[in-house]
């Protein structure tokens, strides 16, 4: 696989993309660091590749293992002072790297701890999940938690180099696998039908771990979003197209108080009432949510909404953080590739509702 | 006083310099939001200010009063998340805009607050302490302090203006005064002699409180430090020009443990120090630290370094995180308004240390 440069305002950097190669990731740490350079992971990645990566790295350069609990609750300020702190008592300096190894949790800790030690220092991203490896190796959001919400602290940070190596995929659990499925799906619908019918046509691959199809398929990812990011480093209207399945997504993780569906699937769940209200408002002449039900049922992925409310539902749209006014904001597809953002009356997205709900029965 | 234009690479703002004038922060305000604004202060300010500002802005604008303790030990990452919170459940939003009101410690808190609440926020500063007009006003340096160190985790937060009212320091203990004096002799030294001479001069007036003296080296103040930070957003070499006396000062904090020095009295000590070693060493063809004594002397700042071991001065000096060698890097003068950033032996230290050491006794 070639390389992928991300090319910002301010800052490039290149996405290498490989079944398995530590030794790359090494070549390319000395480029930024003669010093120790700082793995920051969670226990469950620790306990699967600490002891491997380090029989590699032992003799070529020096790390040191910062390891946190694993899980979404831990993403916070106060498991952020721990690593500070553990940062400045091991004697991190202005110069260090971190390397965060993981998925999203650790990947969104260590980029604002990153952004914030010492005003800043640099990070590189070795992904362990499908979701992170398409979607936080670029865009360079950074963050953590508050009791009353997701994401609400946070910096814009980019990393100095994202390694992203198939061969992880291999200890991911299949539901997470799935998960990095509905936004590799998703970036097919929004920009690229060619991809879309990639995605279709080497399924059994993909889901056996075929590595060059893998490969592929990140690859393409990363540089749907790299092109949407660059034309909109900083969070505007362009890049809210990468929001497409996430107003019902969002609301039904919030409805359901994120125990019943992981991301990717309330995000699963959310593209296809997002197609339906596409055809409904007369946007889209084809309905494509049967083609797309198909596709994300062959990956694994729920595609009938059941045992939900719909006021339920309402509720948790209409107190979007995004939100500026009664409607209710959407980003709608025309045909494959093409989207359009478009505010929605609270009747119209109910009458939608109902109908799913009816259908999925 | 004409405002202060602060120019930046990416963004520009005002420093206003008045003796009172809530209504200008007012129109300023509505210039940036047509929402309600988020004051953050302590509870010490809150306690002198709070309804006077409240009875001048009611009718105007709409505030809401976020309250801190008072008090460098609340100067962490905790007392931020308090803060984050209270944001969100104050319903503050991409477009909301927080008030700094105080010293540099709210100055620092409310910068990082505003560095990291939804990835990024606007601020403005009205700071109350002569420490914080002569230096938190330029720069961008937000950041908290961890267990380990000070300001160890920041970031780089400009502001959207700053209002700076001398009427504030009627109500600052006089020893807060001299501190923030000790900053601006420090910028009279290192760049500029006629400001220097018009601190001599108009001594009295300065301590007496005259609004229009205080003007003039608050503008004067900013103006230098402006001047060196536009040239040098991010910190770098040039930069270092502002740690004129900071190296033995911030050795003099450590070594007593915060607790025997204010930080601008420390500083006070340690310009002392480096206009000696700057003879010693023969940069500066006249010693001025006789001259300078003086001046902090009428100031009311200590020129006296007693009852302190050298051992702990130089062990304090060998861990500062900015050293890169065995000699210790110090900011020199030449002929006053001339600086030369130098690595000095250890035994050159030592030696001149002693010196003062005797002189003082």
């Amino acid at each position: 696989m070639p390389n992928l440069e991300i090319k910002l305002d301010r800052h490039r950097y290149q996405i290498h993309i490989d079944s398995w190669n530590p030794a790359l990731v090494i070549r390319e740490l000395h480029k930024l660091t003669s010093d120790k350079v700082f793995i920051i992971t969670n226990a469950t990645i620790a306990k699967l590749y600490r002891s491997k990566l380090n029989s590699i790295f032992r003799k070529l350069i020096a790390v040191e293992w910062i390891i946190i609990p694993d899980g979404e609750r831990y993403k916070t300020l106060s498991t952020c002072e721990r690593i500070h702190v553990t940062l400045s008592r091991k004697g991190a300096h202005r110069k260090s790297v971190l390397v965060a190894l993981g998925g999203g949790v650790v990947g969104d800790i260590t980029g604002f701890v990153a952004a914030t030690y010492m005003r800043g220092i640099r990070f590189v991203q070795m992904p362990t999940t499908l979701l992170a490896q398409v979607d936080s190796s670029v865009g360079g959001k950074t963050g953590v938690d508050l009791p009353t919400g997701k994401n609400l602290v946070g910096a814009f940070h980019q990393p100095h180099a994202v390694f992203i190596f198939t061969d992880f995929l291999k200890t991911l659990p299949k539901r997470e696998l799935s998960c990095g499925l509905a936004e590799v799906i998703k970036y097919g619908i929004i920009q690229d039908e060619a991809f879309l019918n990639f995605l279709s046509t080497r399924a059994t691959k993909i889901l056996n771990l075929e590595s060059k199809s893998l490969q592929h398929i990140i690859f393409n990812s990363c540089r749907i979003k790299a092109r949407i990011v660059e034309l909109d480093e900083k969070e505007n209207n362009l890049r809210a197209v990468l929001n497409f399945g996430h107003t019902l997504g969002h609301a039904l993780e919030t409805a359901t108080g994120y125990k019943k569906f992981k991301h990717g699937e309330a995000v699963a769940l959310g593209m296809l009432f997002a197609l339906s209200l596409s055809y409904e408002t007369g946007l889209a002449k084809v309905d494509h949510s049967p083609e797309i039900t198909l596709l994300l049922n062959v990956f694994g992925l729920p595609t009938r909404l059941k045992s939900i409310q719909v006021d339920d539902l309402m509720t948790a749209m209409k107190s979007d953080k995004k939100k500026t006014s009664q409607n209710i904001r959407f980003i709608l597809v025309g045909k494959i590739g093409t989207t359009l953002q478009s505010e929605i009356e609270p009747k119209v997205i109910r009458s939608c509702l109902q109908k799913l709900l009816k259908k999925s029965q």
